[in-house]
């Protein structure tokens, strides 16, 4: 089989490391191009990142000269991966989509768009369809597809097998978010040792707005929000991975038992584990049955990153409908490139790629 | 004025180094004796100790020879002052009490004891009238009075005041609790290094029923305990100092505005700031108005590490009555020595030094 | 090939963890016995222990029940690998040696016996025939091989190629050392947030006589020591893993050029490299040319830990005969279980399995 | 006695804010201007800051509106303070000094000027000579002294008493430094948690260099550089402020003991101490007994951060007449805003105020 080839914009951010991570030996994808700012065109790869995941970037893409993010620079790709900087994402990606570009992206920009599909695969993947109103209201010869916020990702994937089983009313979840979150640059150590800082920006309106999103019906050519009432409160932790959420989820109906809820959570399993895309986890939401856990140190990469670890699941004392659960997940991963791909995968399967 | 004399008993942990810090120079109490486990009896403090809040601890204490944790020991003086741990403290507290001691103590034992006053001064200090129904009960001729857990006392600070104006129905709090709530040894750095460790032994439930009791009603000789339904989840984070806690309040009446909300945060005062007690905080309540603040290293020693810090106080999407904010509070001062101190203080002015 | 039966004293400790790691699926050797305290005997592997490399321990050796520490609970295996507390080490070691077992042995007890082998693998495998020394001089049908001190395992692998190649006549060494050193209870997290712990106990006496006696040549049947000058100072710094030392050295012989002292460290080969040992590194030191390695985060785990990582080869201001320079090395696996394991396998070629 | 007026140039970094801590209530100085980047000029300083050392900026500077920095911002102060980024500080430190202005300088720009008096007050206060030199030879009506890199007057405070005493032939320092040294935006949080950075720039290059001029000797109208041999490494490790520094040093003669050398640091007075000068801490070099002392977290801060903590005062192996030690010293204060304020308290003194 011919390989699909794939390019990553902002391939030098710790979400475009990731990426490269993700893509670099994918049994479907091809990685070809990757883009970084202007000072960088023309370096190695290798020269041109400063490598965050282990001691150095994979040997095969070492050699891969960064490439200008441009049109000229994909064009012969099949698939953008965006991991641009906010502040230039959107006329990039508006660009490359109207010259018929599939873009997959992690930057926020469009996410709340009607007929962009914001996509966590196992949750939500029916909102691909989407792209048909995209590309017929835009006239785009390509197509923009978004992964969610980090910690939207994180929290969907364990609010949907709850919302299956037993409706969700109301949620209200308290983060402990790590540093990669913020991107290479974005916290300073003079700012987090023996600190917490208890505030993200827009972080807390991403999570209410793309949960109702991602967790809505769609009804013809829209996407009908969910009506779950969400609250957030979102704080930097002096962690280098793994956000590790504390959930407090009132349900319509009161489950059996607490071991019901946990049964609920590891039987989950969608489209992206059915069709075993090679991304897909086996099971997108683990459980640990320690007192303890889960640790972001010990559970934020598992199943490559793209599974979450859910612990603690306890009846919460503010109502009989109500439980509590801590989740943790690789926000780089599952919450960011992980995410693209898996997306990028269903992409392919569901021939999208060749419209 | 002769002062009156008071003892540390385990003054050598990191709460009862916090007791030295507030006694050894304080107008009304004289710092006679510090006891602690039998290898260090005899010692001198300064050699006794791992001394944790500063360079070296304060020099008029360092001289002081430790004694052993008995009756002995603390005959002498009109206040004994518990950080002991808890395997050894309810024996020991009850001994001294037959014998005529007074102690107020840290530790949790006998906190829910129906005829013993749990006491975050600036909250229910009138729940004291339970020394009478205790040394009734008992036949005591000392007694024990109580501080509470160290997030509830933090917790329940910024409770009081809200529910004085708007009533409370529900609050759900996640927490990010400092090492030092752990104690010297609590926790290894191998666990908490670039880690969260979502889980204390005990501390939610102390949150829950502590909660109830400290916001209950005296009647006649027993409190009526209040009916708020409080959910926590608590959680240990590399943070050496100040708890900070995300706290959801579902109110009974919705406030006017959040500045109102404020506003009765920072007018909250008490007895013990109408009393002008030697360790109140002139304001108990502080609200930073920063969107980054409160933060553990700069906010957790504030008016002597009495006063707690709230900072966003914003609408919850959950509810129209309800409210969300962060609260932060030094653990070992306001969370345990420092409300135990000023418990003393009030046990003075009200008289119940000489019932 | 039927595989070599080892056991595991001490399994459990973060060295034992090691251990365990690097021999689960190891091509020569079979993971029979896994031994820990008293209370967890019985037990699941999985179940005993508080494992720190992972999420989880290896499925394959999840299921071993953990056995007592006794010569019982191996009398079955070929070879015994000790990573026991010192405290108990020396007397069990003893036993198990006069009752006929091979021990390759991480505690510091014997190692300066001058009939004890210690061992660097890449650095005096030839020391290997103190063994002959050893069961004579105590008439044991076993015997025991120490491998050294983490600090000094790592400084001795860079020492080498220098001494070959220039002579060496002193060396001054300040460590930058990992928590993982200390054990999983060796360090509070009270002490180590925002600190360094400028003191470690002995180990500043290990490096200074296990390098002489590592680096020292065997003569008929004794080591004469090093006379190298060895002066050390060694701190505690908060990193999980991997030991940072800077080094001051003083030749023997000006170097042409600090290239040719980084070919001289490069082109290290020895006897395990050539053996094809199967936990030999290909290349025992690797220099960093970047201005800022190595990192402990980023260059403690290097072909599979078994590598040091060197950075900053540059000539010291001192003398003109001395160079300086950093080294990294994973402790826990270069400076303990790795080169244990190593030196069992250097004596399974020469023969020492079947005295 | 009327107040010498006084201006910060720079006054929102973070030596910058140790400034404006030490001036704010000094007995002979007024704090009048602070100046600050373009953006910041006309705020509030307590809105242009982001305060790094308590909870607030003293409330006395609070309300000081941010300067431009430029000749008019201070053209009514009688002396300069400059916490100016390197990259600004010599061309605004020169024009100062030719339209009149006293500027004291923890820039580096200068230093190694033959005419630039480079002053650790206890070490070298004599070279203050230079300034007459200085404004003769550039025809100034004003001038600049400098103080020290951090490292460098840490270091130099312990090497002057074993000079005096010993002679020193070399000295070789490995470094431990905090992340404030870097500057508030120095280290991100993702370089550093859980590793070191073994590299600063050109820091190792200033110790060298600034070593041999301070403790060089004033010859007529020049320094005669000192002779002694200095080699260091320098490190940047997870720890807020304090550099800890591991020293090696070859005396001359070879002390009778480590008592007699520990009697040569803590008797070690200056002409600051003579003089009583309000910034001059009592002991310049205080020594620790305690075997694991001294430690950033609890000794950084001592004598308001002017003295230094000397600790494990003991023989180096490699030499008879060597001696090993740890220093530790505020980087901030002793190592910058500290020993300048204490060089402007000399020039005071020694009348070079009204030239």
């Amino acid at each position: 089989m011919e390989k699909i080839r794939v390019a990553v914009l902002g391939a030098t951010g710790l979400v475009g490391q990731r990426f490269v991570q993700l893509l670099y030996n994918h049994p479907w994808f091809e990685l070809e191009v990757l883009t970084a700012s202007e000072q960088r065109v023309g370096l190695k790869y290798s020269e041109a990142v400063h490598w965050m995941w282990s001691q150095d970037p994979p040997e095969e893409v070492s050699e891969i000269r960064v490439s200008r993010t441009s049109y000229e620079s994909v064009k012969d790709v099949d698939i953008v991966f965006s991991a641009l900087p906010s502040s230039i994402a959107a006329s990039v990606e508006v660009e490359l989509a109207k010259r018929g570009k599939i873009i997959v992206s992690n930057t926020s920009s469009f996410r709340m768009d009607s007929d962009v599909p914001l996509i966590n695969p196992e949750v939500n993947y029916e909102h691909l369809k989407l792209i048909e109103v995209q590309r017929e209201k835009r006239g785009w010869e390509g197509f923009i597809v978004k992964n969610p916020n980090c910690t939207t990702a994180i929290l969907t994937l364990t609010l949907k097998p709850l919302l299956d089983e037993y409706g969700v009313s109301s949620v209200r979840v308290s983060t402990m978010q790590a540093l990669s979150g913020a991107g290479y640059r974005g916290v300073y150590s003079m700012d987090i040792i023996d600190n917490i800082i208890p505030y993200i920006k827009e972080e807390e309106e991403k999570v209410h707005r793309e949960t109702k999103k991602i967790l809505g019906v769609l009804e013809d050519k829209r996407v009908e929000y969910s009506g779950i009432k969400v609250s957030a409160s979102c704080h930097r932790v002096p962690v280098l991975e793994g956000h590790l959420e504390s959930v407090f989820v009132e349900l319509n109906k009161r489950p059996e038992s607490l071991n019901e809820v946990i049964r609920s959570f590891e039987e989950f399993k969608s489209k992206p584990q059915k069709l075993k895309l090679p991304t897909a986890p086996i099971h997108p939401v683990i459980v640990r049955r320690e007192i303890d856990r889960p640790q972001p140190r010990f559970d934020r990469i598992v199943e490559r990153g793209m599974s979450v670890v859910v612990g603690r699941v306890r009846w919460s004392e503010t109502s009989d409908k109500e439980i509590k659960y801590l989740v943790l997940g690789s926000n780089t991963i599952r919450g960011a490139a992980g995410a693209a791909v898996l997306i990028a995968e269903l992409l392919k399967v569901e021939g999208y790629l060749n419209l």
